[in-house]
């Protein structure tokens, strides 16, 4: 097949056939993170980001910001499994030129957000690149009871998202928190059946959310929380890097959390059965497709 | 400081002093991996490899073995630990014109590695790229009692290599086999004070072994093993790539391997008291300052 004509999921679908894992990967390729047995309560988690200049950042941005949107978007992946993460391994590559200033500002911000979650960074890696280029991996761990895959929806469940969507790549896709405490609350609490980040967009997570779990699902402009920074509501749809969760819970858990105070989750939607597929209802209560129009990294 | 001026070691500990890390790591930056307290027997390692077009491999070479380099080299720090590698991701960036052909190839390569020394390949990340790079961050295990730090070499020790040197940027740097099985051999059978792989050239990676121990060395042209690819001696001191375990042990212990049928080890010299420095001596006795020029990748 042609490579421009082949998608990112079918991609990763093709490497996923070749790998075979033995019986301590509870779960490999196709969730935020890998899940491998470890202690007889716990699983480690284990994630690994690559962030690469003029894709997911500019030379413009700060150093800070650059440091602490590397490291965001690992932990976001633990915080997607219900998981705390524990330690970052840092390879860098970049120009010789401006490297002191670079590294001081990079590792300023991101040892702030490695402060703030109890993150160890452990080592790394340094090399020469005409661009900046960044991967980030972390080690991290979840209680068995408490790990949550993105496959566990099921119809009528209700759908949240932790936080407002759209506008992220005005500026907030620098400096957002991952969402490490809210998650912790939430397993911590609540019988959470399916969960992700959102990080390409709520149309198209929504959708591997529905395929992992083989389910439909329906969400309502009426109810889509959109964020100050969108310009419009299809950026709360489709811009991406917001990286808000997207979980599922039983309606009767979903009555409690939503009578809960002083906490921020909000219901967008709901489960459905496969054949539904996935539908949006607008405010003139048209019902559409939901087409997955959210970014490809590839 | 003028980043033209600032040497990858400067960079190293200019980065590890502004990181704290917690009670459970017992070895963070600085080693060939991090060494992580897991359970009551064993310890947790944890390293990640970048490599970057045209400065680790060009886009000449076969995607198998660029696929198989990039997880060699996790694998051969892995072996410098004396552990034993587990779980790895990998991260990859590239154009998307001719993708497909290049990850399959790739894979190939990578899972026929990862399936000799055992590794599930849990995971990893897509991204668009102009130039290919590549991360790969694999997590391992060692007994406690065998583990192996760079830091503990002692005077009087003898320096070992596992196989010859130089020659390996001609082609073997992109086809070695990491020394994971012989490691395994020698942390089990023997006392090893002492152990890195040498990546940078053994002149480079010998120093660092001596800074790393507070110790001086003492090394023999007529004892090192140069390969049959070097073109010449200084290939076998400095090329660097050549991935072959060096490692120091008690005299008695080294009478011990040396008497060893069967296996590849050869000693090079000993280790001296930090004030003697890091020498070689000629085949006509000259003693001389082993200058390190190895390949610096920043």
């Amino acid at each position: 097949m042609p490579s421009h004509k082949i998608s990112e999921l079918d991609l990763i679908k093709r490497i996923s056939k070749k790998v075979k894992v033995d019986a301590s990967v509870v779960c490999g390729i196709g969730d935020d993170t890998a899940v491998l047995r470890a202690t007889k309560d716990k699983y480690q988690l284990f994630t690994a980001d690559m962030l690469i200049e003029d894709v997911d950042f500019t030379r413009r941005a700060h150093p800070e910001d650059i440091g602490h949107k590397a490291l965001a978007c690992s932990l976001s992946d633990i915080a997607a499994m219900g998981g705390m993460p524990c330690y970052a391994l840092v390879s860098l590559g970049m120009p010789k030129k401006g490297s002191v200033r670079f590294i001081d500002g990079f590792y300023a911000g991101l040892l702030r957000l490695a402060k703030k979650f109890k993150v160890s960074v452990v080592g790394g890696d340094l090399s020469l690149s005409e661009k900046i280029v960044i991967n980030i991996s972390v080690i991290g761990e979840v209680r068995k009871e408490g790990v949550v895959f993105r496959s566990g929806a099921k119809p009528r469940d209700i759908l949240f998202v932790s936080g407002p969507l759209g506008g992220s790549f005005y500026g907030r896709h620098l400096t957002f928190t991952p969402r490490i405490k809210e998650a912790h609350y939430l397993v911590n609490n609540y019988k959470v059946n399916a969960m992700l980040d959102i990080s390409d967009g709520l149309s198209l997570d929504l959708r591997r959310l529905c395929l992992a779990s083989q389910a439909g699902a329906v969400v309502y402009e009426d109810l889509i929380p959109v964020s100050a920074d969108a310009k419009s509501f299809d950026e709360a749809l489709h811009m991406g890097e917001d990286f808000e969760l997207l979980f599922s819970m039983p309606l009767a858990e979903a009555r409690r959390l939503i009578q809960e105070k002083g906490v921020y989750f909000k219901a967008i939607g709901e489960i459905r059965e496969k054949h539904y597929g996935i539908k949006f209802i607008t405010k003139k209560a048209q019902e559409k497709v939901l087409e997955a129009k959210g970014y490809q990294h590839f």
